[in-house]
């Protein structure tokens, strides 16, 4: 089965077009991938329907184009909006019908959720939590955004998860002031890649390993994991995105949820249970367009 | 249809028999009703047992009997430990099977879950979460905990979610210590019942409405709530248990959930979207019994 997927960010859109094997067990093949900056809606959106209208010439024609978009998109079925990006302080993009205009340009079907559902759903079907019912997919980079996986199924609800903008309790010696612009000091402003550039004046790539920035990151980063798995009791945390991924990340914010947890939830005191409870994803920076394609081939299967 | 019930309780056990009508959009009838002290295991289920199975002869014998259970417990159907009280600061009730006692002394069909994820069952078949997919019923009393629905499930995960455990972001004037003996400062150690008592000199009772308190315990819940909005993006929250249930406190809660959000999440933002966001349970003190015979109802139904 030959799919379409799109990654929708805010700085750049990223497509493929894959090959899924019959068996939905093995991870599909990318055929043809590119990306297209973020500009104004029209002309990114156009330029990423090209793109792949004339890939899909070589690849053969997609069946169905899955979109991970980010947010805040409008998920509800029976909401008139459904497929749209709702408000967003992002010049020109406040209402913008994705999934509308992709339909119309490429006549396809379209599944649709968050860029961070998209790749939640990738390591559910192809990566670190194969089989695992509820885990959660956080990706930290230019901004801290989470998918959550419930009982099996990704999280909705009346809109959809804000994992980065929970308030934070803060380190008592950090006196940064935090960077989001709704909030301060909410985890994003705390611990994103803006946030650690602002606070230590240097960009968070140029930090070297043993910088205290580290140690603040994970313990920022440990602190809203443990109220994570104090409201939705999950078996596994993935960390991916531009600062996610540093190597040791994750172990560091791994060794440090357990201190925060201080040994209430029985389930994750047991000897050695928090070891690996925080991961890298396997599908690393590739996992929105992966699982927006695995959202895609479930449209098809419904 | 005849339905025993058990909340069961860190202070005390209150038992039901129900009355169950045909069509389950009826909230069932207590037949009789009564409450034990929680003392040692073996004297508190002994005695639940003999006063259900006493009232039985009166209105009938039960076909199935539900449990709503205080916690941390066991969940998960694959877990051999299903039933069970996990390992809890409570002297001698770590490892109690409460699931199998009752299955051998009543000779009934079980359902199990927390005693909150119970309460949050009953308002969602018969109280103010009719039909609602996405909620949250918090509990805030002797300790503060939850059950959370999430696309139309109760919640379980690893093992079930821990709401009143969260670390705050303290109010810069209040300079309590905080009451948990695990985390101090979570969200139970600033603002249960003992919170309560313990910051004020008064027990929560006694305080007048316009105590500052009250201000400063609808802020800790409004701050409690923004966070669980932004990990589970419910549609509504119900506030019950001895001090939730308060009059007023769950509207002034309320008024305060808009400005911890702070505009952040335009699903909720929107004009008059949050009035009645924040609402008093519709069952009150006896959602967790009622709660509990629904549990039972939907075992028999399965």
């Amino acid at each position: 089965m030959i799919i379409a997927a799109i990654e929708a960010g805010g700085t750049k859109f990223v497509w493929g077009i894959l090959k899924a094997e019959a068996r939905d067990r093995e991870r599909p093949t990318i055929l043809a991938k590119g990306s297209i900056p973020t500009t104004s809606p029209k002309a990114t959106l156009d330029a990423v329907a090209a793109a792949i209208g004339e890939a899909a010439e070589k690849t053969g024609a997609p069946e169905a184009l899955g979109i991970g978009s980010f947010g805040p998109v409008v998920l509800k079925r029976s909401d008139p909006d459904w497929g749209k990006i709702s408000v967003t302080p992002k010049p020109g993009w406040s209402g913008v019908d994705i999934a509308g205009y992709f339909r119309l340009a490429l006549d396809l079907p379209i599944a649709f959720d968050t860029d961070v559902n998209a790749a939640a759903y990738g390591e559910y079907l192809w990566g670190e939590a194969r089989g695992i019912q509820d885990f959660i997919y956080l990706t930290v980079g230019t901004g801290i955004g989470g998918g959550v996986f419930s009982g099996g199924s990704l999280v909705h609800g009346l809109s959809h998860p804000e994992l980065g903008h929970i308030k934070m309790a803060r380190e008592a010696k950090d006196k940064f002031a935090g960077s989001c612009p709704y909030h301060r000091d909410c985890l994003e402003g705390m611990a994103s890649g803006p946030a650690i550039a602002l606070r230590w004046g240097r960009r968070a790539e140029e930090l070297p390993p043993e910088h205290e920035a580290w140690e603040l990151e994970a313990s920022y980063l440990a602190r809203a994991i443990a109220t994570y798995s104090l409201v939705l009791s999950p078996e596994l945390v993935l960390i991916g995105g531009g600062v996610g991924l540093r190597p040791g990340l994750a172990e560091r914010v791994g060794a440090l949820v357990g201190e925060e947890l201080a040994g209430y939830v029985p389930a994750l005191a047991a000897p050695g249970r928090l070891e690996g409870f925080v991961k890298r994803p396997a599908l690393g920076p590739e996992a929105g367009l992966i699982g927006s394609a695995g959202l895609a081939i479930r449209l098809r299967a419904e």
